[in-house]
């Protein structure tokens, strides 16, 4: 088990595996979740300023933390999440895109109210195939100190 | 279809519309995109400070964003989704738990490089059935506007 104090501020990791995104994986989890036009069909896509089927920035964010859970070798003691800042799509994922993430730990700080716990910032960059960036953002996790 | 002139600031709207959340429905979610045992294995969760199966905060957006869309009477000339920001997660969601969301357009202005378009920033509210807040967040969208 990996604890506040394993996780080093500033390395970045690159995700080994990758992600293809499919027609049927966009259409299905628009349909669930995210249910627009330019997500679900491939006609009304093709008319829109992205001219095909792209996925819900939804999806993407989904696409990058499976991504993320790849590269964690050890269980990292985490409680929670607190929360996700700066979600930034410069991109469209497109049908057929291969999407790789890049992550790096850029705070960590242990809890003024709870000294068991420590606050780390994650920063994820996800890219396509062409090294394209289709999407950034910063997840905040409360992860536990090791025990004494 | 609903348009940038169309949306109206500072307007609030309640989902008639709410989401109960079933223990399959968590760990069908996290087990394809997030999966932390306390997602996926009720004993696990039981063991940690939540002290049951509680939702990835990935699944509690979409529930947000699926809620969202019950919301609309008309179709709005979305683009795409430029960003998401501050999102934060002040509870859990657990089993059982009835989600309703709150929306309210808290800023638009025309774009300054294409003026057929305007950027609009949603905040949304997830509370559950106790009337507890466990999400908020804000969305930026692109959406057209009317034609000429």
């Amino acid at each position: 088990m990996m604890y506040y104090e394993d996780l080093e501020l500033n390395q970045s990791k690159i995700s080994e595996q990758t992600h293809e995104v499919t027609a049927e994986e966009i259409k299905a989890f628009a349909g669930q979740w995210d249910p627009m036009p330019f997500h679900l069909d491939e006609e009304v896509a093709s008319l829109s300023p992205m001219g095909g089927l792209f996925a819900s920035s939804l999806h993407t964010v989904a696409i990058g933390t499976k991504l993320g859970h790849t590269m964690i070798d050890e269980d990292i003691a985490i409680l929670a999440g607190l929360g996700w800042d700066e979600l930034r799509f410069p991109k469209p994922v497109m049908v057929g895109d291969v999407l790789r993430c890049k992550s790096e730990i850029v705070d960590k700080r242990v809890s003024n109210s709870k000294p068991d716990r420590g606050i780390v910032v994650t920063q994820m960059t996800v890219t396509n195939q062409n090294e394209e960036v289709i999407a950034t953002y910063k997840f905040t996790n409360m992860v536990f100190r090791r025990p004494e």
